[in-house]
């Protein structure tokens, strides 16, 4: 990571701070953790102020923080020490006078432990002076500049629609008829890995009528002979996600089944073309469900769409009648589908860059094509 | 999902809701909504009153929660209406007149949205007379309850063990020289897939010194000829984990690697050995460190172990001096360790039911063997 790149994202947060009165944020959101020290690993917080950042981690996490972190100055606590009365301790030691602030995806747990612990008792440093201001909290202050992704990440999220796309090409020549959802999503997994990725979510695997579940786990159902496959997954490369959803029919799909995958089509391309810096999210959402809606297919029930980069699910949401607008270097899902119990479920879904004038599909390299390619028997 | 278990379940924790005099919980921890409804999928909360248990979800899992859950109501809320006011208005529909308490792992913003649209808004529905009660947080109710499992959760936990240890002899025939740890734990996770589980975490795969790392993530190193490799994996089935570390040396390990792998297999033994209903957390965690001190090897910052279930990590934790008792029924792993940076790292785990009068090893059939199988080739 990129020293340059960090400080950068420092000032902006605490010219944001700034405006809301606050000069001191602690940051408990584990992706807020790595945006804003480069440390990757779990169960650590940070703390920014206009002099330092401080990342609170333990000793599991020692030595990948000092090769992870970047212009941060990391502190241990002890096993014995949860996080709150950890972090509480630090914080009076900083003998802050301005209000501190903590991200409001805390837990209540969490926030109850850290106000108890930093107004009630003593600091076990006891040349520490009490300097107790204010607690309160804050929401979206970093995930909104994290919205916005500069080119690093553009570059990482490319890399891992790279990957995904690869993976998924050597993975449809494994398919065959008799192979569980189960297998195929393990599969798919597996190919990340040789890829030197992971997957950014739980893979779904849904075959024929499974795939009207947008959510649908990977079973046991084996694949027939004439058949459909519902793929949604995504590579995770350098902490960066992406996340595609293709549709495949075996053999010749049925008439319907291709009247409803290219309705979805043309509603995920009408969608598209409505991106740009400066339009309401609401606009775009209601450009793909218009199309479902014009077919006299019942229209999907999910968002059209979310930001993603170091989350699977970030800002900005696409939903309906949203007045969230988009700005520039967002990187959102486009992603209709149509879903009838029991028959069928298509879903489409591509990564889109927001640019000043349109947009950039990041997932190019991965084709739409209903039809299964030759397999490598 | 046997309706009478879940029955039983909620009849606890509605004992222990009255002795807080709280007559309605509102359940946001994804785990505690599967314990107290079957339902395994994710954006869902539950109520549970005295006369009811209510699943709040989206269209997404319509079809899935009208499949898992059993003696609870379904309520959909539309795509547009967050979590927390739609279930506001649903609290409001119900003209509560006790305390209605919120789970403490629920983030401040939720909290936040619940409290000001339960007490500020009128419902939508504008038959529902507004009955308004207080809303206070609580911590641990179902995680405390859920810490003692019943006998379908041992059988979960022990065939997620059993596919675990099969996976691993599977995945083992496959090591050889060149292969990347990314590789390895990606072939682990598909014998998972294979055998109908997933992964209850993402595989911990480390060779020679990368293992001092306790929760190192899997990289491109290759595995040398005389080398050592760290697997910390588990299988997930029914919605239940396990959770395993084993090491192994390929070809003859030194005897420092040696003498620190005996040492760390003495420390669980005898930590295995206190465990029985009724003992301190504290002193199994010191039984195992203790053999590790009187060996002149660095004793490890993590904790002794941790509570497993629907979780990876629950109650009750294997802490430093922790008063917390141990309970028939829990089930927790057992994983001291020896570290030295930039050397070598070892570990071993097994997951533990406690009983009246002592323990079960459930990962049994997952032997502890230092050196690597022959390979098939």
């Amino acid at each position: 990571m990129d020293k340059k790149i960090i400080k950068k994202r420092i000032k902006g947060i605490l010219h944001d701070l700034a405006n809301k009165s606050v000069k001191c944020l602690i940051v408990t959101n584990p992706a807020n953790v790595t945006y804003t020290t480069g440390f990757m690993g779990g169960d650590s917080w940070a703390i920014i102020t206009e002099r330092s950042v401080y990342l609170l981690t333990d000793s599991r996490y020692t030595e990948q923080a000092q090769k992870e972190c970047v212009g941060c100055k990391i502190i241990l606590r002890p096993d014995s020490l949860p996080l709150a009365p950890a972090l509480a301790e630090k914080l009076k030691q900083l003998k802050l006078s301005k209000t501190v602030a903590v991200e409001k995806s805390t837990s209540i747990a969490d926030f109850e432990l850290l106000k108890k612990e930093y107004h009630g008792l003593p600091a076990r440093d006891t040349t520490a002076k009490m300097a107790v201001v204010q607690l309160k909290s804050v929401a979206n202050v970093i995930e909104t500049i994290r919205s916005c992704k500069d080119s690093s990440e553009i570059t990482s999220i490319k890399t891992a629609s790279r990957i995904a796309a690869k993976a998924l090409k050597q993975t449809l020549g494994y398919i065959k008829p008799g192979i569980t959802e189960n297998e195929l999503a393990g599969m798919l997994n597996f190919q990340f890995r040789k890829l030197g990725a992971t997957s950014s979510f739980e893979t779904i695997v849904a075959f024929g009528p499974n795939a009207s579940r947008p959510h649908h786990q990977p079973s046991k159902r084996k694949l027939g002979k004439k058949d459909t496959i519902l793929l949604d997954f995504g590579a995770k490369y350098n902490g960066y996600c992406c996340d595609i959803t293709r549709c495949f029919a075996v053999g010749r799909p049925t008439p319907f089944y291709k009247k409803v995958y290219d309705t979805v089509q043309k509603a995920q391309t009408a969608a598209i073309k409505m991106i740009k810096s400066g339009i309401e999210t609401g606009k775009v959402d209601d450009a793909a469900r218009n199309v479902i809606r014009k077919s006299d297919l019942p229209v999907y029930g999910h968002g059209t769409g979310h930001g993603l980069g170091l989350e699977i699910h970030e800002l900005p949401y696409l939903k309906i009648k949203s007045k969230v607008i988009l700005k520039t270097g967002q990187i959102i899902t486009v992603e209709p589908g149509v879903y009838i119990p029991g028959k069928l479920g298509v879903r489409i879904e591509d990564d889109i860059l927001v640019t000043e004038t349109g947009c950039e599909i990041l997932t190019r390299n991965c084709p739409h094509s209903l039809l299964l390619p030759n397999r490598k028997d």
